[in-house]
């Protein structure tokens, strides 16, 4: 039937809301607990696939690993890619695969770190699951919640991600090297964040140039 | 302390699995029998956020609302964006707000579809929330499960998400107008798709420019 259907769409909404974040928040304070008796500072980055976040923790551990001596907690679903590109820099890794989980929770956090001494370490950076849903409301119980957004996930990531921004402590906003190629609005992105959190400190960084590193690294308080 | 930690760096494993889709699949059995019933096409595409499902959503109703009645669900965590963009093209929507949660379930989609006279309709296209870790094991009872997947996530995310490729009857490779600026190696990434399943069919699309649209189309029998 050949018609054309314009005069009559229509839009339903439907709301579907659970909290599944309650009972996570005991085990992220002993986490917190075990990081401050070490004298450790934890840094929890999220952010969807491919927006950068294994290079831009690569970029922060050779800015920073000749004076701290640092461990990576690499969650993803099934691979080791994240851990072993860090490692091939020295820094040691700890990989934790969640097989269909979509987030890393605080007690997986705790269990592996009880395969290290953390009398080790003074940085610790957790680079959780590739996505920008799960993990937003899950603390691990670290010093500060990183989001790192990337350009090439379009205009509308940020309005899609309220609650991530809610929970976070800094934004990255990366890959600004690509700006000009994708002709891309970041003044617009941070204006979505601004709307989120009027306060939250944005940084623009590009982790495979190194541009914005270092004022990231001012923030982090490293 | 100023040393360098790289002879002693190491990688630990920890495995944590879970199995969160049985439950699922009576659900979406129903809706495989409510689909039939009214002769309607289903189609469940998933992909992260910003890989162009709404645009490709947009592309694919552009191509066939003079010959097809059809209604789009979309699964997003709390907007109407890709609903709204979808609407302003004519086509009925309908938006289902999962809130915290990543992915649709076979029960949200009855739901949804309870709000509307299926007689309506002969085809449904249901764009699932973004990410591509939690929609992936959980059966909406769609005739095809495609997987939108872009150049603009890095060249890892196939072998980050086996599962999915596993559950999925359809790749879509998109944004592939940008494959040039980005110095991306499609080839590399498509064998990457043949590791996982070396027979599923594999299409390079840009949901921007239309390119491939026409043997997308052509491949979900439409």
């Amino acid at each position: 039937m050949m018609t054309n259907h314009k005069d009559r769409s229509r839009t339903v909404n439907i709301d579907i809301q659970k909290d599944l974040f309650g009972a996570n928040e005991n085990a992220a304070k002993l986490n917190a607990d075990i990081f401050k008796k070490h004298d450790i500072v934890a840094i929890d980055i999220m952010g969807s696939v491919g927006t950068g976040k294994t290079q831009l923790i690569e970029s922060l551990c050779e800015h920073l690993q000749d004076k701290y001596r640092i461990l990576m907690l690499a969650g993803d679903l099934a691979t080791t890619i994240d851990a072993d590109r860090v490692a091939s820099h020295g820094v040691d890794t700890l990989q934790i695969n969640t097989g269909t989980a979509c987030h890393l929770d605080a007690r997986m956090v705790r269990v592996a770190l009880q395969k290290v001494n953390l009398a080790d370490y003074q940085v610790v950076f957790i680079e959780n699951v590739g996505n920008l849903i799960c993990p937003a409301g899950y603390s691990l119980g670290v010093d500060k919640k990183v989001v790192v957004v990337s350009i090439t996930e379009g205009p509308y990531m940020i309005r899609k991600h309220p609650l991530t921004i809610k929970h976070a402590d800094i934004v990255i906003i990366n890959k600004i090297d690509l700006t000009n190629v994708l002709e891309f609005d970041i003044d617009a992105l941070e204006a979505d964040i601004r709307e989120v959190d009027a306060t939250i400190p944005v940084f623009r960084v590009s982790s495979k140039t190194g541009e914005g590193i270092d004022k990231l690294i001012e923030a982090l308080n490293l």
